[in-house]
């Protein structure tokens, strides 16, 4: 099987899972959510959103969580800018990544910025020359790289298109998202195959979705492709805001043991991943949507 | 990505998943279960054990539900029998498929089977000879294939060493069961090529425990060795002896919507197989446990 000797796991719970929460969850409460994620070892953590506090109060108290948690030398903590008004208040706020968020299609463009692709690009161009005056690094993300909630299933050169269109207005990684979790192994591999033509596989990340249960068979085949950059959501935090009760982001716990099991270097420690995932679900009052954190909790044996 | 055009898929709920239920479940029921499973196009469903009531209450009816289920022709539905006697009482309950089930390592036969490794491969050479007299089809099953709870963890060649055995005994298959779902990918692989050395691939199966949430990535490595035959059980039915409240087997839900992504053949209708798993979680009086189970009932849509 041949696949990377190392995998960087991008965490994306504090901002992905928690934004989907009914409820916002104190910034002390995200801030020691993100410390325990930093301190056991993953390279990013995700750490809000600077969009409208009205639209999406789960992320209003972003600036506060940057400002309080700790600094880690080395680890990345990225946060979601729509535009320049974002940008200049994640820089204000101390933030030396951001993220910019495009979408594979017009319908899921359209609903979730209300512009088309094309203004979305033309309002990232803005914001990543700001970002390299700034000299902050900036990710890009795809949503409905394989289906669309809206237009059913998307051509992977559609994707490529876009995912260019990030690398070259100077996106550093290009996560690439299966946002309602409806993928399959081979899909995932063509889709990767398209992109992998107009932007380096060194600079592409995964997100998947685990709606349907097929998050890690997707990784793996992903991984047998050379990517190298894999995004997962600790217990699972997110759900799907398209088919309410189902799976949202792929456990991050459940990454890790598969990439530990695979004898690929993450540098993380999944216990104290798992741990984490506790003490966030205590919060939110339920059970860590993770099997590995399952079985773990459980002790196999006999 | 090479993997078989069209897998069969061995149904096994009715069996590994319900006689880890914690009560009995009538035998009319079992066989309007079974029944639903084969009209959905599954190849073969498993019927039951012909054990011991007093230690396994859950499959004591078996006799009745074999007689009872409708018959289906090249649908196969194997019955579990540990010796003469279980075998016997299949011949007259009428099943021309029995299974017969050893381990990897030598604790876990024991404390299953109360013998040593050698001793059940003598029962089951008496076994296989009444089988052929009786022209009964014989599958064999391995346990531990990965993982032991009690030995840790097992060698690929003393995995393929069992398999052999079994396969000249005349098991027409054997099924590779990792029993507590600790395996991953590479593992999986290994383990499989260890065993391909010594038993034609074609008359492997693969029987994976979702515990860790491992289990797709599992099957999908092993499809890509050629396996083409894939244990799984209807609402992810049977839990984990050695970690209760952790996943068991894999969902059958689960599987067949990763092998239609992938555009494998199996001729199961999905959504059907996922009704007969809401027919049984309802009797249960729970959800079943199976993403796409639960994501086709969420309809995931805008």
């Amino acid at each position: 099987m041949r696949i990377p000797q190392a995998v960087q796991v991008v965490e994306v719970g504090p901002r992905d899972g928690l934004q989907n929460e009914a409820k916002p969850i104190p910034a002390a409460i995200r801030i020691a959510l993100i410390d325990r994620l930093a301190a056991a070892g993953l390279p990013a953590v995700e750490v809000g959103s600077f969009v409208s506090g009205r639209r999406v109060p789960q992320m209003a108290d972003t600036a506060a969580v940057l400002a309080g948690i700790a600094s880690r030398p080395g680890v990345r903590f990225p946060v979601l800018t729509p535009n320049l008004e974002g940008f200049r208040a994640a820089v204000d706020a101390g933030a030396k990544e951001i993220a910019v968020f495009a979408a594979a299609t017009e319908t899921f463009c359209r609903r979730n910025l209300n512009c088309s692709i094309d203004e979305s690009l033309a309002r990232y161009a803005a914001v990543c020359a700001a970002a390299r005056a700034h000299d902050v690094t900036v990710r890009g993300y795809v949503s409905c790289v394989l289906d669309c909630p809206y237009e059913g299933a998307v051509a992977p050169q559609a994707v490529a298109g876009i995912a260019r269109a990030l690398y070259d207005l100077g996106c550093r990684e290009v996560s690439l998202g299966d946002t309602i979790g409806t993928g399959t192994p081979g899909r995932a591999v063509a889709m990767i195959d398209a992109v992998a033509e107009q932007v380096p596989v060194s600079a592409l990340a995964v997100h998947f979705h685990d709606t349907y249960g097929q998050a890690l068979a997707n990784i793996l085949a992903c991984l047998e492709r050379g990517v190298a950059v894999v995004d997962a959501s600790v217990a699972g935090l997110g759900g799907c805001p398209f088919a309410p009760g189902a799976a949202g982001n792929v456990a991050t716990e459940d990454v890790l043991y598969m990439l530990d099991g695979l004898g690929v270097g993450t540098g993380v420690d999944l216990a104290a991943v798992a741990e984490a995932g506790r003490f966030i679900c205590a919060v939110l009052e339920r059970a860590p949507a993770s099997k590995a954190a399952q079985a773990l909790a459980a002790h196999c044996r006999p």
